[in-house]
Order: structure tokens, then C-alpha cells, then sequence
């Protein structure tokens, strides 16, 4: 026993840590963020939707009026579903993508990664697997190692998922005597790839994995981000609500910067996760939740998404005129038919020398390779650039120095 | 095989939950919430700050010009950290309570609640023991449970914990076999009893716990609501910064709704929170940090907190007059320094048949029943009773109601 002249001890914190913090990992997107800001840097690497589209004098008038007239509400605690009429909206919103919902069935979320961590915090326990698109987005990988969940990756074409390779991994997966508990899958517009689910597709996923038992985890933050309005596929959630469980954000259509999202689910798991996420945050911000309300409810969302839109789609254009002309021969790349993003596949011949961003961040551009999309950690043979973000003129000189540095 | 024209099987979802969602309990809180809103009730429940001191014409110019002048960059995803002027704010806060602190141990989280969840995530696997106060805050059991963590109680009096008690108990535990963690304390205005840990006695439990590498979980959001500015007893974070972890929080000093708290961490645990944090909601909403950031380094705030501080002052002294005129002989009740609440202790031999709760709200009432406040749903010998949100006019009515079920 220590007396009280002693030096005081010190603990040794990470011997306390939890066995799953093993699994705490930092995204390296968000490390690219710092790099980015990097002066001469041409960052073609976070996903940000574009800012300049929003008209700002209108929404600052909106925050200015929620508080204003009611302040001693929407500063106060709220309730743990979300405040009354975005539900509602929400609701409205998921129309647009063929699904009858209705608001008993939404959980405002502070932010659709809040929902993915709430989902696999409802479903899912350490070893339990979770079948995903090979690559798939970095934060969700984040997620699941922070649940000890391991992710089993399935290979994407053009066309998406293919269904039957699904079925497959889930069969062998389950001889095997592992869990699979849920298929997590961005169908529109996928991040990292671009790439978008056919509807026969989408038609057959729903039916493998209601099958078997799995639920669909649907993440679609940039359904509403199609080049081509008169094509929208149906989201995975109208062919079977029951089956699968849907994650929407206002961060790509919207602002990010609120964290606001939600999910989509049976009543009997929308209360379950409410009962979570109220242990975690116990209500998004109200004065978030209004401002999204007020916003996508009032006349002026829809021209600044179309202008929104118009401009991803021509960022899209330029990428695709760049990577025709500075990509050396035996890189391929994904075409999207919307969302922010492409994929590239180098030429496993030719692949640069040493880690693939610091290399990256030598020619003046910042991008994500590829390898940090899956969870196995392999060296990146491929690698993600974003196009939402960028001038023309930025995407066409960064493309340029990514040509460069795949010639050097 | 089912066919295409079978009936689409429908997932049994419960069947899929992870093991710690059989711990996810709605809070009895927020159920009291909703009761609360029926009419002619007079609300004691909820521990609700007092939204009309606040200075809302100011705010809602104040949430203008935030997004007016740098929209693009307040509604745009932030950083994981938080934004850049809010940890220097943080350290200036945790200087009132005598911590010396730098912004490099402030990690930004979205609501003191958040940061709770994000320490028990880090430190806690299943089957590892918190020693909290007993009662304890409800919301910390909700998060407690859904990392299958077992709290162990240790009793309070008028004074705060027993260092001697929790030394003994960590001890037993210890010697039982049980991985003890953390030690989780609300050393100031203690939700549920209102009590305050001795400037003493914090210095031997800081002790106590570093000498056997127990980390304290120092949650303080009522620190600067004591009644007396005078004498404000250093915080256990200033003791020991290496042993102590503190949660702060703006929902009792500004806006709950917001959702903008903070943890004061060692460097190595403030990082590894930050990636934790990342994973659940990417960052806290950049519009409320620049918010909390612009109000509270502001010129009106302090005067503002003032005004409140009075008010909880006052309501706590009639509050007091009335427990004196209406309770019944074998009652005992606490008597706040500061903060929110009081806790009263029910004569044994004279309980109300039934539900607590239940036969409050048949009374008009709406309280926290005291078992809620424990992790082993023992039956409530004691009630919870906030003067925080209600009119005095309403304390002397309501508890004149309590007095009345307790002596029908």
C-alpha cells in the first residue's frame, strides 16, 4: 500500500483498453482530409458533396427563424424519434426511389454513419460475419471493426453485386459454421466503385438473402445523385421491407456538416435501435433536424440538388475525358451513372513502388487507394478518386499528375 | 430452392440480435418524457435546464451569420477533432473548476452521452465491472448495458462517495475474479441526489483509484450551476489528469439540444477516442460547435447562466419549503448546493402499493421512480424530484401531490 508522500502511479491506459479497440483503426480518408489541405495539393480524394450550390443567405434566414421563434423548443432535449414532421419527409424522400413507407418505420439518426453503427451494434456480435462489396466504403469498415464484426467480401462488375456470388459466399460461409448475420451494400452509385446495381439484380439480391435469412443493410446516400432523373432504379427497401433495412442521409443532398440521416426498418426494429441510439446521443441535434426539415421541405431544395447534380455530372464528364487521355495503357475505370466517385484498376505490371498515397502525394494530388477499401488489409492494385469536389480545370491537372506518377 | 412464385419468406428479426441488445432498455426517463406531456400534469421528472434565461434573439443572429459568412464551410463535413477554436473554449471552462488542460486532451463529442459511450466502448468489454454511485445516472446504465458491462453499486450520503467504500469494494471485486475498469462518478450536484463529493474526500478517491489503476469516469455537466459561486470544489480531473477522465458538457450551461459535449483525455486515449468517435458520427454538428463556440466565448453567456443559476436557486429553496410542509414523518430528502435535482428517501414501512411511477402520474405528478436509478431493478424506496424546468407555483403543487400519494 502506497502512502501519501509517494509519487502518485500512473496508469498504464492501454492495458485497460477493450479487446475490440484492437479493431480501432483511422480511416485513412480521414487522414487524406489533412493532406489535402496541403498548399499546390489537388485533392481528388474526400467525398464532399459540393457547397456552392446552396443558397446560404436563404438557409441562414431559416436558422435565424427557427431560433428565433422557438428557441426555448428546438434548444431544449428532444425526443429520441426525431422531431415531429421529418419522418414524414423522410417518407416522401424514399417515394422518390419506389418505397411506401411510412413514418412509423424511420429513426432519425445523427447521420446515416450513426445508423450503421447502430444497426451492427442491434445485430450483430464479435466473430459474426457480415458479407460486403469487395472494395467497399472505408467508414463502414470502421464500424465493424469497432463490433469485432468480420466483413467477407464479395467482387463487384459494372453491374454491381452478382447475386449468385452472394448466395454462394453465404452458403460456403454458413458450411463453414460462421454467422452471417447481414449483406451491406451501397447500390447506387457504390463508394468506392461508382458502380450500380442492375434492377434484375436488384430484384435477385432481395430474393438470396431473404432466403437464407439475411437482412440487406442498404446504403444509399447518393440515390438521389443520378446523372439521369427518367432512370432512378428502385431502392433494395420497396422490393422488401422486411429483408432489407435502409440507411439515408441529407449529408449528399443536403449538408454533411448537420449530421443528420436516418433509417428504415420494421417497427419492431426502428424501436430497438431508438432504445440505442438514445444510450449513444440520445437525439440528433433538433436545431439539425429542423433546419433539414425546413430546407428539403421548402421550394428552393430541388433546383440547388439539380444544380447540384448538373455539376457532378460534367466533374464526372471531365474526369472520364482526363483518365482517356493521361492513363497509361492497362488502367481500366468504372463510367458512374452518378454519385461522386470512380474506380481505378492499375496494371498489377506496373504498379508504383511503395505506398501508393505518399506516392501519390509526390506528384500534388491526394486520392484513396484502393487497398483501404477492403479489410484485409491487401496492397492497393487499384485506387478511388472523387470528382464531386474538384474544378475541371483541378480534375483535369490531377488526373494528369496520377498518369504521371503512374508512368514514373 | 423456393421458386419465384412462392411467398417471400419474412426474416424472424429477434432471432438475428446481438447478444448485448437482451441489455437495451428503453430509459425510464424518456418514458416519463412523454407522460409528462399529458394535460394537468405537473412534470418533476425530467432534468430539463431552463430555456427562457437564455438570450434567443442574440442566438438565432448568432446561428445567421454563422451560416451566412461560412455556409460552405459550417455545412460541410468538419473535422474529427472539432472545430478549431472550441477545445481552447473547453480549457478555459475546465479552468473554472481549477483543471489545467490543453486542447490536445479535449476530444469534441456530440453530447456529454456520446462521450460516455465512447470511453465504455474503448475500456469495456462484456463482463467487466464499472463501480458507479448508487443510484446512479439512468442514461449511464443504458450505455453501461449495451456493453454488457455489470455495475456495481457503492453507496452515497449526504457527502458523495466513500473513498474508504469504493477501495474496499474494488478489492472484493478483485479478489472475486472481476476485471474493475472504471470508476464512474457525478462528483458535482450527483444526478439523482443533488449531493457533492467533499473537496476531501475527492483527493482520497483520486487516490484510492490510481493506486490500483482504476480510472475514474469523471461526468460533471452541473459544475458551474452551484449556488455559490464562492466555493466550487476543484474538479478530480485537476487532481489527476492521468487517472481522472472528465465529460463535460454545453446541454446545462447553454443547449441540450444542440448536442455538443467533450471528454479531457491523456493525448494517447484522446486519439484513440477521436477514431472511435469517427466511426459513430464522423464528427459533432459543425453549425452547433460554432454555435457553443460563438455564445459561450461571448460576452452574454456568463450573464445568462447567472440568471439561470438564480432561478435553480430559488426553485430549489421552494422546493425544500415544500418537502418540509407536505412530506410525511420517515421521509428524508437531500439539500442541493447546485444543479437540478433532490432525491427522497421513502419510509420503508409506508411505500405506495404498486408502481411508483403509476401512481404518481394517477396523482398528477410526474417523477423518476428510484429503482430506475440502479442496474438491479431493485423496487423504488426512493424518488427523484428535479426543480429545474418546473415554476414554483408547480414545485409547491407537485409536491404537495407527491405528499399526498405517499400518505394515501
Amino acid at each position: 500500500v502506497s502512502g501519501g508522500a509517494s509519487a502518485a502511479p500512473r496508469p498504464d491506459h492501454a492495458s485497460l483498453f477493450a479487446r475490440r479497440s484492437g479493431q480501432f483503426r483511422p480511416s485513412p480518408v480521414r487522414a487524406v482530409f489533412e493532406i489535402a489541405l496541403q498548399p499546390g495539393m489537388i485533392s481528388l480524394a474526400g467525398g464532399n458533396p459540393d457547397m456552392s450550390v446552396l443558397p446560404h443567405e436563404l438557409i441562414a434566414e431559416l436558422a435565424r427563424g427557427i431560433v428565433a421563434e422557438r428557441g426555448p423548443e428546438v434548444l431544449q432535449y428532444g425526443s429520441g424519434a426525431g422531431i415531429g414532421r421529418l419522418p414524414g419527409l423522410v417518407c416522401e424522400l424514399m417515394r422518390l426511389q419506389g418505397a411506401e413507407v411510412t413514418p412509423d418505420r424511420i429513426q432519425i439518426t445523427a447521420g446515416s454513419q450513426a445508423g450503421l453503427d447502430l444497426v451492427t451494434k442491434l445485430f450483430c456480435d464479435p466473430g459474426d460475419v457480415v458479407v460486403a462489396e469487395g472494395p467497399t466504403y472505408v467508414g463502414a469498415l470502421g464500424v465493424f471493426g469497432s463490433y469485432e464484426v468480420e466483413v467477407e467480401h464479395v467482387d463487384v462488375d459494372d453491374d454491381g453485386l452478382d447475386p449468385e456470388a452472394v448466395a454462394e459466399r453465404i452458403d460456403a460461409l454458413r458450411a463453414a459454421g460462421r454467422t452471417v448475420k447481414l449483406l451491406y451494400t451501397i447500390p447506387n452509385f457504390h463508394n468506392p466503385t461508382g458502380v450500380t446495381l442492375t434492377e434484375a439484380r436488384r430484384r435477385r439480391l432481395v430474393q438470396v438473402c431473404a432466403e437464407r435469412g439475411v437482412l440487406i443493410l442498404e446504403d444509399d446516400p447518393y440515390g438521389l445523385l443520378g446523372f439521369d432523373r427518367e432512370h432512378r432504379p428502385p431502392s433494395l427497401y420497396s422490393m422488401d421491407p422486411d429483408t432489407v433495412i435502409h440507411l439515408g442521409s441529407f449529408s449528399k443532398i443536403f449538408s454533411p456538416g448537420l449530421r443528420i440521416g436516418w433509417i428504415a426498418a420494421v417497427p419492431a426494429v426502428r424501436a430497438r435501435l431508438q432504445i440505442a441510439a438514445e444510450a449513444v446521443t440520445i437525439h440528433p441535434s433538433v436545431l439539425g433536424q429542423e433546419l433539414a426539415a425546413q430546407y428539403v421541405g421548402g421550394e428552393h431544395w430541388r433546383p440547388a440538388l439539380d444544380r447540384a447534380v448538373a455539376l457532378y455530372r460534367s466533374r464526372c464528364a471531365a474526369m472520364m475525358d482526363a483518365l482517356a487521355a493521361h492513363m497509361p495503357d492497362g488502367v481500366r475505370w468504372t463510367r458512374p451513372a452518378g454519385g461522386f466517385f470512380t474506380w481505378l484498376d492499375l496494371d498489377p505490371r506496373a504498379l508504383p513502388h511503395g505506398n501508393l498515397l505518399r506516392r501519390a502525394v509526390e506528384h500534388g494530388v491526394a486520392l484513396v487507394p484502393g487497398g483501404a477499401c477492403y479489410a484485409d488489409g491487401r496492397p492497393s492494385t487499384s485506387l478511388r478518386l472523387a470528382y464531386s469536389a474538384a474544378s475541371e480545370a483541378d480534375i483535369a491537372e490531377g488526373v494528369r499528375r496520377v498518369g504521371q506518377m503512374l508512368r514514373d
